[in-house]
């Protein structure tokens, strides 16, 4: 699997995109998802992306995590060709997975978590597009 | 500019490394960084790559970074051709440069930072390879 994205928690998207536009980043997507209560700015250059996430309730994960931690890197995300093989092969394994099952995530891609405690701090999201 | 790596602060290399290599990264590179006080394992899975770092001084930027935050990502870094120019351009628009020189970094390359608050909280490095 190689990285999809890196996914930011902010507390403005237009003014947490102005440094990645400045690298070089384009928009690639925007939009909300609301079953995760966020609005998102996807950014991309060449093959990497930024995520730019902002709550839209103060119950989302994104607000929590801001609260507890600031703004900042909240999770990587790696694409994966068939994410239930990869869920299965995690858990096989003892991952601990937040989402057994797929779920829809931003851009109609399907996503599931694995707990920062896998990956030492590391909140790692799988993306199949 | 693109990504050029995810820096992340681990208290383990070994341990830290397991989940990326599950995930289908291999080994780069590794070695030590004297000046910044951290040793170093750089993964790999086509264009992107993780860079594990772990303290060798209990005053390295790393250790203190874990201290206050616990281990995760520690930086985003973005590869330019020409750091010095990048550098300038940066401050001419007020960025709040770490490094106004570019100095030593992993690998032989070139590397400086800007200052988290750029960025919405996310320390940012130039990479000049």
């Amino acid at each position: 699997m190689e990285l999809h994205h890196v996914g930011i928690a902010v507390t403005d998207l237009e003014a947490a995109a102005r440094p990645y536009l400045e690298l070089g980043y384009v928009r690639e997507a925007e939009g909300t998802v609301e079953s995760q209560g966020v609005r998102v700015v996807m950014l991309r250059s060449g093959s990497s992306r930024v995520e730019l996430l902002e709550a839209l309730r103060p119950d989302s994960a994104v607000a929590r995590f801001i609260e507890k931690r600031g703004p900042g890197v909240h999770h990587l995300a790696f694409h994966t060709p068939d994410i239930r093989a990869a869920l299965a092969r995690l858990e096989a394994q003892g991952a601990p997975l937040v989402d057994r099952e797929p779920r829809p995530g931003f851009g109609g891609h399907l996503v599931a978590f694995v707990h920062p405690r896998w990956a030492g701090g590391v909140l790692v999201e799988l993306v199949q597009e």
